[in-house]
């Protein structure tokens, strides 16, 4: 019987080798069916060769294992610029064909498949949405790894294996994910089974992992509490499949006999073969194989007769005409390959099917009085705490460890952090091993484990520091690309979207300073296709809770909520919190006049509480002052074709903005309100100071405001107006003295 | 003599510990000279507690290091948030008072010291540029250890003593890091003496390393090969003074016997105490010394009278009388702490004097023919050659694995990468334990590195695809916020500019797709101050040399120069490039009419190539076409007065960006450009593809400049006009049907 895998896996992986090479270089005479001529040979061959053997051979020793024990197995593989072969194995066991009539196993689903790799409007170079079975890009590498922790939470039947390149394992964010098993509770979830794929090289370097002895191999691993089992195959055998047996018994075994208490040691597999395994042994005497020049295209057969050769003979080696006669592939290869939804590619997993979140009736749940002050990130915890109570496996909040200290806290009443080692429970009263907050000092941690929670299905919060959810920047880019890119897929179904809560905003950073005033994030978000990100600035405590509905609503989006965690007023009734959050922005007519000089108008909680004292100032000192207030909470509303209909048409506005000013004036299209429109907003002012005194650093005061408008209006008498700048000016003057004496805001100057 | 340095490490750690805490709180009475009052209290209570005895304990055992030893050391303190620690020893070593008169040892040195903390327009609450001594704020936590290893690199003489939190251990960056020592020269570079402060909790949870045995954390870090000592004192005794003195031989001996082939096993601290070490043990029977409670600030005095009375026991359990005596630190505490530039507050590594790079002549240099085509990337590879040519210890270059691929690979002529850990030489010839190319597949270890080695005055360039330096964006934030900070310290000296080379530009990922196409990071890093961040966008081949001489002779600046690898045109002799990188743009005089109706204008090469493509169509086709051409090079210039001289003052306006069309909209001041100006640029539609389908794709082809020329025109005869347009409409279609079938661009097509 081994015999027969091992010979299996050996013909297995002749079969998607050849497919692998034949996508980089072929475009015609795809099977070889007759001699090879530099008229097949693709004209811009890109791709990448190295890493491909090793999927292969990873692949097919798992559908051999699949076939064996009926396994439910989702792949993530990290080295997806390997997508040959991916393509290949999807190609052989016929999940592209499910997907895509061109690409079934027969003469032109060869034709088309190899053809088509690299190839303007048909596959991109890496894997992607189109990829069946796929739910991670692996261009930016780093990812794998927590991408598959998310996919199994919460689900016990699943197992994920993850293919690591030995390149990735470099990466900070692959480096922090290995902690991920303390977090596994093997009852709950499912398991990750990691393969470290440790071929040598990467673009032209030799990896730190290949580097590394098998003792310190085995160290790092233990230490991090896994169970490491090394194989390193001399050929294509049945090594890596007896290995991963071994290790699915053990998961079993885990899974089995876990209690709390318990510190599962979970196996991992590390597999040495060489880069470009089975490749072109050398060219000019240069190793090719097991060196980095296999990484991407190893030889160029245009270039040279020499290498042109060296191409004809490495493709035959594979005596391709032994396993796919008449265009087919010879039934032996189908002994080993997974039926139905057992194919990696068909797995539900990838692509579930969109299962609601049920959500509390927000109008039985709020009860807030106008004018009164509320902690919006308090009012969230309540509403949070009700969906855990309505949704026991399809939801999690993620967090580095600033639950607490958003005041998020009130939603360990109704679950507790997860945390799966011993830990002093008479300190950690709120940490449990089946708890369904994830809370890691890792924000690339955390946004892998939403990322594959979220694509297979399930829903979750991220809720963040504003300032450090930056450092996720790229990955959260990813993940948009990656939602772009299934809505242009047919088969992918939707999926909930990921949603960030960023709160601790820099305007309120009591405890720190510069470094934790940081509003990038949605700045560099909202580059991205916006039919795809929203931002939200909720102005009033309640208004963040239906925003956070409508963001746990709605599907394949990235919802932004930015709310500030301190007491602020709730300027508006219920009612009209839904109409506006309906509409985006509204104006407020309590602070409007019918007429008006002005629109004064604001996105973004404090950044409103000023603007909102600023009219309240000028109400009462000059009524001849006529005002519009307009607050904007969904920044798409400054691309809306209604925006000359709020802001006026000759009128000078005064925007008081949370973010960088450049970002509204970046999503402004109208010229003529860009003409008359002055954007207050954080400047880069920032330091360890009051909360007014953030505002009036960054010119954004309700002092500030006051003054610009005072200046901007012309109908008002010069020297009332002059008067009430000095006055204003003088206040200012007064504060900073107040709090280098006192060293807090002045009475009635705190937000 | 054990015993001694035992009592005095208590001694240091009841000053320094009371001195941290009464920053925390105390706005008067700082020294409990009289009974402690509410009115003695700040107002304002904010800062971090938790970390502080640890640190001082580090800092004072380190101190008497030192003395013993006379040892060269620099301090980087990834807890940056323990800033009333870091104070407090910078206070008792007089440092602080070395900078600033307020802070001498004596009556108002005391009082200044601490009220300031955290204090409007005095201290904030982080470490920060202010702080003698620093090059990391550490409020942004992980950088600690790639920054340290920065330091040290170059610097055989160097020991910087790293303190990471056992919070930051858990963030990927910091994972990542532990990898450096593989490319640490004993002979060539200094040491990293790595201490692990694992004190058992973060603002709300335990750490993850505290939950490790400590045979795992052995196995961790022998498996990155280290040499881990576990130190767990009871008390604030010797233990660390012994372990880091042992450290130090091992150090020693490492550097005294290495030799190349070698596998040096560096030493590593790992220390366990409980957070808040000495602090509140409990209140209201809740645990606060070793728990998450002592994070941040412990127990509010403001709150109640109970925590008030807590307080008060609190502080004079430090006994800090016995210390103070007339506001003078009793003599005997002086015994270890060192001398002047001896105290890690006054290394002078940590504040170098300024060093000028040797730099080549590039007129010598450059030899490039106007209108034949070069790559960018290479010629600035033979300039770069000649730096580490001419300079052999105080520059390199940081790189992901793509130095061959970014086709830098010529500098390998005149220098090696460096890996210190033996390898196969044969596959890796250009790789030594002495090189000057610093290559690991972790973007985030590089940043800490080239942010290390720059603080200490030393020079590099950081060359990375494009798309991917959006992974560390945060950290580039964290990097300029210090440069801000820094420029307003009257001691800070200036320091070499941190130079960003990004190529592998999303235009032309010819071997990827999507993931890899992102202008993501210029728009982030223009957000920052702009007086901190340069951003180049060279036109032409030879233009990047000219401006990463520029780059490299400036100081205090982030410059990041955006230049593609493929070969383009020299469009500009060499003399009008001079002029161009002076200006910061020119009108290219060859396809600029005196009188125009229209302005053409582009930044970026292949944005530029095609807008260049589109004047000669036009002025083939349509001499009664008048353009004016302005090609930008330095974003700033978009926001100088010259402006409107440059784009005319009616006329309307096309600008061919690289970037997403945003940014050039949010850098323009002048409303009268911005209602004329039509912005083509990078609007998300990337993919693999050939690099004329980019274009296409993204709408900045020349045909489609052509055609919004045409159309932006009045004066133009309209048949001639539609006919032309549609000419050009139908060359679009044929391209799409040209590389569907044929998988590369038209001829003439291809940049």
């Amino acid at each position: 019987m081994k015999q027969s895998i091992s010979n299996w896996i050996k013909e297995y992986c002749r079969l998607t080798d050849y497919i692998s090479i034949a996508q980089i270089y072929l475009k015609d005479n795809v099977l070889l069916n007759k001699p090879l001529l530099k008229s097949h040979i693709k004209s811009r061959i890109v791709g990448h060769w190295g890493t491909c053997p090793g999927i292969n051979y990873i692949y097919g020793s798992m559908n051999a294992i699949i076939c064996k024990n009926d396994l439910n197995v989702l792949s993530v593989i990290g080295p997806g610029h390997g997508y040959p072969a991916v393509q290949a194995n999807l190609f052989v066991e016929g999940s592209l064909g499910e997907f895509d009539n061109n690409y079934k196993i027969n003469k032109k689903g060869f034709e088309n498949l190899i053809k088509h790799f690299s190839w303007p409007y048909r596959f991109p170079s890496h894997v992607n949405p189109k990829t069946p079975g796929a739910i991670l890009e692996g261009g930016e590498l780093g990812y794998s790894l927590s991408t598959s922790f998310g996919s199994i939470l919460d689900n016990p039947k699943l197992i994920t294996m993850c293919i690591v390149g030995d390149g990735e394992a470099e990466t900070g964010p692959l480096s922090a994910a290995w902690q991920s098993i303390k977090f596994i509770n093997p009852k709950k979830d499912g398991a990750v089974l990691p393969i470290v794929h440790i071929n040598g090289y990467k673009i032209s370097n030799p990896t730190l992992f290949s580097s590394m002895s098998n003792d310190e191999l085995k160290n790092y691993f233990s230490g991090l509490h896994y169970d490491p089992i090394i194989v390193e195959p001399e050929e294509k055998d049945e090594s890596l499949f007896n290995a991963i047996n071994s290790a699915l018994i053990q998961i079993k075994q885990i899974q089995k006999t876990y209690s709390d208490g318990d510190k599962p040691k979970w196996p991992v597999l590390l597999l040495r073969t060489p880069k470009g395994w089975g490749g072109i042994k050398e060219l000019n005497k240069i190793p090719v194989e097991n060196s980095y020049k296999s990484h991407g295209v190893p030889i160029n057969p245009n270039n040279s007769s020499q290498e042109f050769n060296a191409l004809k003979l490495w493709l035959k080696s594979y005596k391709i005409e032994q396993l796919i006669k008449n265009n087919k592939i010879q039934s032996n290869i189908s002994t080993y390959i997974p039926k139905n939804n057992y194919r990696m590619g068909m797995n539900t997993n990838a692509n579930p099917s969109y299962k609601k979140l049920i959500l509390p009736d927000l109008k039985k749940h709020i009860a807030v009085k106008k004018n009164h002050k509320y902690s919006s990130l308090k009012i969230s915890a309540k509403f949070i705490s009700d969906i855990f109570e309505k949704n026991k496996n399809n939801f999690r909040l993620f967090c580095p460890d600033e639950l607490e200290s958003n005041l998020l806290g009130d939603v360990l009443k109704k679950t507790k952090r997860v945390f799966v080692w011993p830990i002093d429970k008479k300190v950690n009263k709120n940490t449990s091993n089946d708890g369904r907050i994830m809370e890691i000092l890792s924000e690339h941690t955390l946004q892998g484990w939403i990322n594959g929670y979220v694509l297979t299905g399930r829903h979750g919060i991220f809720s963040s520091y504003e300032a450090f959810i930056e450092i996720v920047s790229s990955m959260a880019d990813q993940f948009v690309k990656f939602l772009k890119l299934s809505s242009e897929v047919k088969f992918r179904k939707p999926i909930p979207s990921l949603n960030y809560l960023l709160t601790s905003l820099g305007w309120r950073q009591d405890h720190n300073g510069f470094s934790h005033q940081n509003p990038s994030f949605i700045s560099n978000m909202i580059q991205r296709h916006l039919d795809f990100v929203n931002v939200y600035f909720p102005s009033c405590p309640s208004m963040t809770a239906y925003y956070l509905k409508k963001s746990l609503e709605s599907k394949n989006k990235v919802n932004i909520i930015v709310a500030g965690k301190r007491d602020l007023i709730q300027f508006l009734s219920d009612d009209t919190v839904e109409e506006q959050v309906k509409n985006g922005a509204l104006i407020w007519d309590e602070y409007s006049s019918k007429n008006y000089d002005i629109v004064l108008s604001s996105a973004g909680d404090y950044s409103t509480q000023e603007v909102i004292a600023a009219i309240k100032l000028l109400n009462k000192e000059i009524k001849e002052l006529k005002i519009r207030y307009i607050n904007v909470s969904d920044l798409k509303f400054l691309k809306s074709k209604k925006l000359n209909s709020y802001f006026g048409s000759t009128n000078p506005i005064i925007f008081n903005f949370h973010g960088y000013p450049e970002l509204i004036k970046a999503l402004i299209d109208d010229n003529n309100i860009l003409s008359r429109i002055n954007i207050n907003g954080y400047i880069e002012e920032g330091t360890t100071t009051t909360p007014f005194d953030m505002q009036v650093r960054n010119k954004t005061s309700r002092y500030h405001i006051a003054i610009q408008a005072l200046e901007l209006v012309n109908t008002i008498n010069n020297s009332k107006k002059s008067k009430l700048i000095l006055k204003y000016k003088k206040v200012l003057d007064e504060h900073k003295k107040y709090i280098i004496k006192y060293g807090c805001d002045m009475p009635n100057l705190d937000q």
